[in-house]
């Protein structure tokens, strides 16, 4: 089963890309039902939504050069991670209008740590192309460990 | 010749990318003629740009994940039919001002679609996995026939 | 070492991906610091960022389909001048409010120039799968030829 091999590399990314849409999918349906009566320069959820999606494909493209470079797991938690930065950073909007909005940008501290994966990845590859030296399952476990720091807010 | 079977399973979902992306570059033309001398509040045309750039990366996300996963025909056909769908979306934003205007989410049942065959080609990978029974010829085969249902208005 | 077969036909890419994920940072910051005093009708960097972002996704599909149904160099090259171009239009946003600003689009001599790289990888592809005849290697020189003309301004 050639295309098995595809799937095992990818599916724990695909699940996190899964999720990501139906949080997509709510976002989209808040600013239906909260956007109806206001006008469209009252509306902070529209605005919440446009920054969310601004940098959704920021974030996908990085996560995915993440899991396919170095490891799907660790780039998959940091993708859930991200999501559950993004759920709050929305529910931030949802409040009174008199409260301070959030910042324009979030989640730098992941996009960074996914850019800093891919990074590993590629000198680990190129490493092993010109030196013939192999470190990758060691660059896993640490990137393994290091994922778990993300956790700490 | 190792480049071409990854050609093999993803020439299809190229293709409809590369129309998705002349699709976007028809709308990106209409706004700016039609957005010239109106001002953006009065511009319905670049409101609806805007909700097909909104929900652009999430579709191919989705599309690229149900062909990797499963199987890359009926995604592709998905995918055309989204991209119909978004064209009439758009039409329907050039008419009369007075003429209700379509809302702010579309083609939801191809998403689910997509979403659905990603779920399935996992599923169908785990089963493999831990119990080695293999559906996937009959799983596709369903499939297939599945995304006939897609043309029901 | 399965996985770094994955990685060598993909690093370039990843590295162009890399850069513009930055790019996209450094536009964003900008917009937070001009646009905090303005009123969001006024403030012209936020226009020139959204424009941007609205062509991103669009961008990294075109490029990773050039990349894996051809040759990744051009594509990669193809990509670090389209980032180039899009640094020099939202740059060209930064000046006075009273100069003219940049149209809707740019960059569509790249964006073309890549499209044309997937049709060229499918229709070599076919012809090797229906008629035996090989030209890979011939059309990924000229490929890399023909990305140098990019260069004319």
């Amino acid at each position: 089963m050639e295309s098995d091999k595809v799937v095992e590399r990818i599916y724990l990314l695909v699940i996190v890309t899964l999720i990501s849409v139906l949080q997509n999918v709510f976002f989209a349906q808040k600013v239906e039902k909260e956007c109806k009566t206001a006008t469209s320069s009252t509306c902070r959820v529209s605005c919440a939504n446009r920054n969310c999606m601004d940098t959704y494909p920021t974030f996908l493209a990085v996560m995915w050069c993440a899991g396919l470079c170095l490891s799907q797991a660790p780039a998959a938690f940091a993708g859930i991670i991200y999501l559950m930065v993004r759920q709050k950073y929305f529910v931030g909007y949802l409040g009174q209008t008199s409260q301070s909005t959030p910042g324009y940008l979030f989640g730098k501290r992941i996009i960074f740590f996914l850019s800093l994966m891919c990074i590993v990845g590629i000198f680990n590859y190129l490493l092993w192309r010109y030196f013939g030296s192999d470190y990758q399952e060691h660059v896993q476990t640490i990137t393994s460990a290091a994922s778990a720091l993300l956790l700490i807010p």
